[in-house]
């Protein structure tokens, strides 16, 4: 008998985790002895907070690299293939959603070992959820270019690419370049196009807000500054 | 003050909440008492599973037309303007993802009311997570088209786009119908295309497989019909 992959979702930042995971990703989580993850520290720092059966000190946490060969990836799946369940944690969030570890879960599966996805907070799925924008159809792009003429070009795309497909579009950004990002929404984007933000998505300083670009003109957009943020947009 | 408008995660299948929805998500579900609803049947049936703090029957559940219209939306709101909260539920899973009531959300955007989104079950996220595939960037289509040829084309062009684009697509198809689409895709797309089919995601009957397209050609596939279904596809 192998072990399973447990995909657990991280919290999205200090809160208490009956906030944003059920029991069962609790209970799950708190009996894992073998984790493979992302950045040691974080992944301690949820353990701690989760109230693991064991001692934080005696869990085999191994790091995933960022591109793994082969003999990385059966390195870290050895505990499955010996009949022991392994957790795949990143640094928040979902494995393998806007997040890495997504070559570990390949590996898992060729390998014939079985993946069980937990649930937990994904900050695009709520963005998505709380924008009132079209949920049938939507794309996730991830990072869009830094510098300004790369990012106007690949902004006024996307919401061609929204009219053309009437499809939301979601993106994330640095958060201390979200004051720069918004601002080259508004200027770039026609005024009827629909933008929503969601920062500090599942935690007490929450914010979401969605206008239009041109009524986003008039609002000021400090408050977003240093706050991970999703960003939503959808042709008007 | 007005009140809030939360967007409240249905379970996938008959399980207990405590599986698939964190404290807090049952906490503000169980003291709701307007209630804005895809369809009233699965509602009850998820409030009674819930042990709301009220009997149901003295609960306000409205449905929400596929369509509404300015007064539709502005009645189904009115209790938040009267300073109470409102929760949105549909059938399955969340509200506005591959699920109707985004126009919903959006009204209440419009009008000032603060949306939050609770953390619970998507079946698009969950498949996603545990495909293994691109989650940097990746689209969902929700349903393709029925007619064979027309089924085929769009299967091609989603894989000439997950190919140009280095994207992962997703897609739905109605549970009688998952056997068929999944013919339809070994025979039309390349055989190193890689396929996900996630299915009764959450529940004790959860399958999750993922091989190459010309591999699932030697699996059985009647195991997957009638049951709720992802598709997750990848060019190799």
């Amino acid at each position: 008998m192998t072990g399973t992959v447990y995909l657990v979702p991280n919290l999205l930042g200090a809160v208490p985790p009956p906030r944003v995971l059920p029991q069962r990703t609790q209970d799950i989580a708190r009996t894992i002895v073998h984790w493979i993850v992302e950045t040691p520290k974080p992944a301690r720092a949820f353990l701690k907070v989760l109230d693991t059966a064991r001692p934080i000190a005696s869990l085999d946490l191994r790091t995933f690299p960022a591109v793994p060969t082969p003999a990385d990836l059966a390195l870290l799946l050895a505990p499955a293939r010996d009949g022991r369940d392994i957790g795949l944690l990143t640094d928040a969030g979902c494995p393998g959603v806007a997040d890495p570890g997504a070559t570990v879960i390949a590996a898992a599966h060729h390998a014939g070992i079985r993946v069980v996805p937990l649930v937990g907070p994904s900050a695009v799925l709520l963005a998505l959820m709380a924008s009132g924008m079209n949920g049938q159809r939507f794309a996730f792009h991830g990072y869009l270019p830094v510098k300004p003429d790369a990012r106007t070009s690949a902004l006024r795309a996307l919401e061609a690419d929204s009219r053309a497909h009437r499809r939301t579009e979601l993106f994330i950004e640095t958060p201390y370049r979200n004051v720069a990002m918004l601002e080259a929404i508004t200027q770039s984007l026609k005024p009827a196009t629909l933008l929503c933000v969601a920062a500090d998505l599942t935690l007490e300083t929450e914010i979401i807000e969605r206008r239009a670009v041109s009524a986003w003109r008039d609002h000021a957009i400090g408050r977003f500054a240093r706050r991970p943020a999703l960003f939503v947009v959808e042709a008007g």
